[in-house]
């Protein structure tokens, strides 16, 4: 097995139900909206950790399609509405739903995708007591990137961010899709509670992982690889855990340097190499690489509650594959 | 009973529960744009529809609670992103969210107040397949708001919209939180099906009544009165069904007149009383009071699925109060 490779006929399932989730609005200019980031495709692993988690249990995998596309949907909600509160007008390529539609398009268009995840749920093939679990499961995931999301934005402001918030932020904003995947597969199935909190861990330690890893190929990539514009993190003055880290070791005219360039919006490639490159010469890159290789270590440690199989060894790859990825 | 005085302790009690569930957030600027809104009060007319109805069906008031409040939070939402798309910077005499604390707090708080509502569904006391039941409703009635909310906002460029329009548009924007709070009443206190669709058709109904009244005391009530400003629809080209009646009949020299006022954001109030005088002399106000009366009266019919209580008559003068409210 390879990951994700094996997977194509799967994500096709789970870009159909998405779609045809999607196609129910009436309106029709609240449904393109709706329907214009999950068009533009994208690798569904949110979902595709719901099948495969639900199947290393002992389930069918179709079965966590409906609660893996909510999860989808919410994703590209918070996709959607970031986008506007960060005044991003284009993401990977396409213009931002606020910048085709109009922002009150855009919020409406957040709410009504919102709302469309909710629905799925009781479409589940589940009893009620899980149902419920999968609605209590995802709305505590929506409440925790809000305030993951509210975190963001305070630090953007914050003089002194430690690595601590970082991790909390990222495990709001980040991780929380992940490991709602992969504990709602495990209720799916219906596992252990023991298997449920292992699995919870593990997507949200490969979350965690998943994000440094993102913050890093922002910093090595080239656009033509990673698939959207790189150095952007730097130029919008992010916190990164990388930034932290080398704030902590940059000293006098080299810190100076590179306090000049982060945040600077209209600071030119030059600028923004030299900062890249300030930032890998003092470790801070490396060092993230590593935290992010330690997570997902951890995270496949928590799957000793699943018996082997080769489903087991396919979220192995997964885990490798979310510190591993190009794009 | 009189209502709703008689209803103080209970809503009270709601009261409690609404800021309690807003108290778990824990980013402190976002717990404080989430409860703007809650704390500047409210009828608490939704959840007291749902006790009331589950009281009326033989249930107990209080399991209604959290039902309730979530679509109270639900309600709130709206505002909070309603206010967002219209930019109108106050409400009821206070700062609206966005104005108060800026337009991405305004939308992230929006969307965790969303997310708590459902997460309050799985805190209820009921069985799993009754809380997805309310989980359906809710969400669904979230998805029709967006709807209206897409259909409201298109009325604002189209030509030409009909009553029947109207009506729809008021009742996915409107109707559908006091269908879904009676519908959910039944269901939490264990009615028949037959109740749950004769108490939806009740809460759609005196719904549609109640936004009736509303766009009529905002041309014939005053603000010390009606607790916000009024002859604002006609200020906004709000097409209401007032208006479209009146365009029906108002020809000539007098229609020129309405349509230069109708939209003008900076009429003065000489305009907008000239313009409201019209729609008087017209018989469209009128016309109005006397749809929204019938359809309160049709809501009332379909409480003859309940037996004779005292609940059952504090539902009718719920239902007569939605069109005779001073505010």
């Amino acid at each position: 097995m390879a990951f994700p490779e094996d997977y194509k006929s799967r994500v096709k399932k789970i870009n159909d139900f998405l779609m045809e989730s999607l196609s129910v609005v009436e309106q029709g200019k609240l449904r393109a909206a709706m329907a214009h980031y999950p068009q533009a495709g994208g690798k569904r692993l949110r979902p595709l950790l719901a099948t495969m988690v639900c199947e290393a249990v002992g389930g069918r995998a179709d079965r966590a399609i409906p609660f893996g596309v909510a999860i989808e949907i919410v994703h590209n909600f918070t996709l959607v509405h970031d986008d506007v509160m960060d005044e991003d007008d284009t993401r990977r390529g396409i213009k931002t739903v606020h910048a085709q539609f109009g922002v009150p398009e855009a919020i409406l268009a957040g709410d009504a995708l919102f709302a469309r995840a909710f629905e799925l749920i009781p479409e589940s093939d589940v009893d009620g007591a899980t149902g419920l679990e999968l609605v209590d499961i995802l709305a505590k995931s929506v409440r925790l990137l809000a305030e993951g999301q509210q975190m963001d934005m305070d630090f953007e402001r914050a003089k002194n961010v430690t690595s601590d918030d970082y991790m909390k932020m990222i495990e709001h904003k980040t991780a929380v899709l992940y490991s709602a995947a992969a504990e709602g597969g495990v209720k799916i199935a219906g596992g252990s509670d023991r298997q449920a909190e292992a699995m919870f861990d593990f997507g949200r330690l490969m979350g965690l992982g998943f994000q440094i890893w993102d913050d890093i190929l922002d910093l090595r990539s080239t656009q033509e690889t990673f698939g959207k514009p790189v150095l952007n993190d730097i130029r919008n003055g992010k916190k990164t855990l990388i930034v932290i880290n080398a704030l902590e070791d940059l000293k006098g005219v080299e810190r100076r340097e590179f306090l000049k360039v982060l945040g600077k919006k209209k600071a030119t490639l030059a600028e923004l190499k030299m900062a890249r490159d300030l930032l890998e010469d003092v470790g801070a890159i490396d060092h993230a690489d590593l935290v992010s290789k330690q997570l997902v270590a951890k995270a496949k440690e928590r799957l000793s509650v699943l018996k082997n199989s080769p489903q087991k060894q396919a979220l192995k790859q997964f885990a490798d594959y979310m510190v591993t990825r190009k794009t």
